[in-house]
């Protein structure tokens, strides 16, 4: 296919003539995703203390949630007789899963890595887990996103060249696996490209990833440790060697800079843990800055967080009263905050698209800084 | 004054035949309480993890707050700053606040207690603080609720009969010194009857309290670790001696049952920090049960919490999702508990009204048992 079969099909709606940067509709069984795109994390089946109602008064079209920690909690059979993760969960919209490879690299307790797949010992019980190719589709399968994310070796950082070399070709023989064993019309399968901060390798890895003619692509092994300029040659390499039709995503990417930089070069999707982990931790992101509400500034701060911001936080309460939550150790400001930071950058997303559309983007937004002259508009 | 002044005033609407049960409406500055109500609590100027929003949509009309937790976190004056507690804590409705004297009493480190007031310890930093009649007026006057409570001793169960004795006159003289010093006309202060479980002693509370005419009227010192008989002789014996035209609010309790019964003598307004607390704990009040829904047998239960139930954790989601949200540790699930057994009370509260404009409060609600005729009506 060289296209997103239906029911899924990316439409580019607008072009920034000076940059890679676009936007468009990718259409799914459960709605439109308007890119560029954030998308909330919602691990659990849950973006943690947000009700699914909220989440869509923050603009957020397309939330992820993840295969590994599913897997463990509750098990993908409780969410396959529930109906699958959208009704389970009760958001209606577009979901992705990812495929568990990640975490299982960076949190698991590893026994065996072998062409086969990996084997880890669950942190909840203790019991063997092997998760393969086949099995990451089948959890994904059952689980039921709109969009399945192939299972990858994410290699940590930093890696040598061979050994991020040898994770690509395994990356590669598990997509063709993936692809062999996903069969489900209304879930998408999207590809992962590797190969760390090695350009020869991530070129490499793009040309094999682009070959399979899925209906998207992502980018992985960024933002797992590496210097910032680093992910910076990497996004910069990959804008012109992925395939230009296909929904472009920047795994684990959430910065306003980077999410800037990365749409500049032809990206559309987005996920981070970020700005809701900062969020339950007293962060808010106000105009490009993080602010912490704990600080005693705050304390006789009677202004809105951000007089522009359409979110409960902004509208509802001040300054002082999300210092006084926090500092009381208030659940409240937990849930305020993270939807506070998830408008925000729902907000962003909304602010480069119609930049895009307006023809502004490279002016507005490449590069973009906390004093670009887009900083105060959205 | 024999009748709530303006801003104040409380109308009965109906009346039940058979029982002292009534229902009204007591007017605020801030809107109507339409009785029997239960109250939730908003401790330190928020009900746990529920935004204002999602409160009014449990049918909740009057919150309380309290005086001791937030002059030690933010402090009244930060509060005042605002504008007051309802626009500081972003709830536009009524708000009662309570005197303080409970808490000093049950949870502050107490260095003195004498006819002045009393010292205690903060808890937060330790440094001394005095709590006097005058002093909690002013704290109550600078959170500035519609409704203040007069400062009272609430002595220990169990207690000697010297000793409650003893409270009872403080308590009698402090609230002369509460209405002395309170000067707030758009703020309704309710004297405290106390008397722990001497009748001769609640006669007596009763009969001063009722004295001072003041705009609402509450019995203390029940709840507070007495055997369950013995709070409803207090309750019984209650209802008879409270002035008919004002409202009665009975602290400090919130199970069904035993807002039945005092319905049925004549009680008005309740709060409870137990429906919020048990939500957080993963339990869910159903149909007069309560349901701990970590229990295993929720695992592959997806069906809807309580059909009946319009709150947001019973129309979007299941039982088996709950489950999971509380196996995870996810605060989602404390906030869907929460507002689910508000709604409860709520429903509860709306039930019993019905029923005496009805004229059928008596057969459905008195006494009332899990299992009486109106348990699955509401």
């Amino acid at each position: 296919m060289s296209f997103p079969p239906p029911p899924f099909s990316y439409a580019i709606t607008a072009r920034c003539e000076r940059t890679r940067a676009r936007c468009g509709c990718f259409h799914t069984p459960h709605g439109p995703v308007h890119t560029p795109r954030f998308m909330p994390v919602g691990t659990l089946a849950t973006v943690k203390g947000v009700m699914p109602a909220q989440l869509v008064g923050t603009g957020a079209e397309m939330v992820l949630a993840n295969t590994y920690h599913l897997h463990l909690q509750p098990g993908e059979e409780i969410v396959r007789e529930a109906g699958g993760l959208h009704r389970f969960m009760g958001w209606t919209g577009p979901l992705l899963t990812d495929s568990g490879g990640f975490q299982v690299f960076s949190l698991g307790d590893i026994n065996r890595i072998d062409d086969e797949g990996v084997t880890f010992r669950s942190p909840r019980d203790g019991r063997q887990i092997a998760l393969t190719p086949e099995r990451s589709m089948a959890i994904q399968m059952a689980l039921g996103a709109d969009v399945a994310m192939a299972f990858d070796q994410c290699p940590p950082f930093p890696a040598s060249e061979a050994d991020v070399a040898a994770a690509c070709r395994r990356t590669h023989a598990w997509l063709e696996r993936c692809v062999a064993s996903h069969q489900k019309s209304d879930q998408a399968l999207f590809g992962i490209v590797q190969g760390g901060c090695f350009p020869r390798l991530r070129e490499e890895s793009a040309r094999v990833v682009a070959a399979m003619d899925l209906p998207g692509i992502a980018v992985g092994g960024v933002s797992v440790g590496e210097p910032v300029e680093a992910m910076h040659r990497v996004v910069r390499q990959m804008g012109p060697l992925l395939p230009d039709p296909k929904p472009h995503y920047l795994m684990g990417v959430g910065s306003l800079r980077e999410m800037a930089l990365a749409v500049a070069e032809g990206f559309d999707l987005f996920d981070c843990v970020l700005p809701t982990r900062l969020g339950r931790h007293g962060t808010a992101l106000v105009g490009g800055e993080r602010w912490n509400l704990r600080n005693a500034r705050f304390r006789h701060d009677h202004s809105p967080l951000d007089p522009g911001c359409p979110c409960p936080a902004c509208t509802g309460h001040s300054r002082a009263y999300l210092h006084h939550l926090i500092r009381a150790g208030e659940m409240l400001a937990k849930t305020l905050l993270s939807l506070h930071n998830i408008t925000q950058l729902e907000r962003f997303s909304n602010a480069m698209g119609q930049a895009i559309r307006e023809g502004c983007f490279a002016e507005d937004f490449a590069p973009w800084e906390a004093d670009s002259p887009a900083a105060h508009t959205w």
